[in-house]
């Protein structure tokens, strides 16, 4: 049975606002375990952005009459998402912080391309505007993480966590 | 303890093939989930290329002295990774079996970026040459299926499944 354009959006709102949730507590994790600074400091970074994400997401699910209360029992798959994405490579890693991270910020710049085309067929064009402006910094994130292959492999190799 | 980079080389080659195996479920369920066959076509040949991939990184296992029969462990762990993965979003949309899809080969190309790299430090320049062959292909894949967001999107607001 397909959705209306308004059910999906609110749909997609709470799924990005799970992700920001659980992007939260990936990166603030992901920054105490880094021994190396300059990993520790993108982690850090990150994790005040995403902090900003989810206020601005929080704010349309507000816009749209939901309240984050209701969106309660999305904890639950959180933790078990997180505990999927931590079932591969070899734990306690800068290799595996970085590959989890970078994961992560693929799976919200998804959720957010998805999200400005619901949103913008829903006819709100505030929540693509959002979905926009959170996707460019997860994009540029993506990318810091992206240049640290070779630190993050050569960290692996020599010290565990870094 | 920091591992030997050869010890550290054989663990990323087992998560690698765990990653393969995952995109071989994946892929095959995507297929058969999608009515588009547009979508179709794309789980479908990338499916093929999946079983290509799987190979190679098998072969290089095996050239490590390990067997495919000491990685059989690594089954809950794909299954525990893939029900994370499954997590958020509504099921059964396009849009979720093209960002799971996206998810999956962000995955794989953060894997083989780290691959390249501890096997490149373990002196296995054939391993190192695997790996960054099969990252082509999966960039190629996931942009691929960055062309998709407008279809997905719209699929997704008319019928379930696309």
């Amino acid at each position: 049975m397909a959705k209306t354009p308004q059910e999906q959006l609110r749909a997609y709102l709470k799924d990005a606002h799970a992700l920001e949730q659980m992007s939260l507590q990936m990166t603030q994790t992901a920054a105490k375990a880094s021994k190396d600074s300059e990993l520790r400091q993108l982690f850090e970074h990150h994790h005040e952005e995403t902090q900003e994400h989810e206020r601005l997401i929080r704010q349309r699910i507000e816009a749209h009459g939901d309240s984050t209360s209701t969106i309660k029992d999305i904890g639950a798959r959180v933790a078990a998402m997180a505990k999927g994405m931590a079932a591969t490579l070899p734990p306690d890693t800068p290799g595996r912080l970085v590959r989890d991270g970078y994961v992560q910020e693929h799976t919200e710049i998804a959720s957010y391309e998805l999200l400005e085309r619901v949103a913008t067929q829903a006819g709100d064009s505030e929540t693509a505007d959002v979905a926009r402006r959170i996707r460019e910094n997860e994009r540029e994130t993506a990318e810091k993480l992206a240049g640290t292959w070779d630190r993050a492999a050569q960290l692996s190799l020599s010290t565990t966590p870094g």
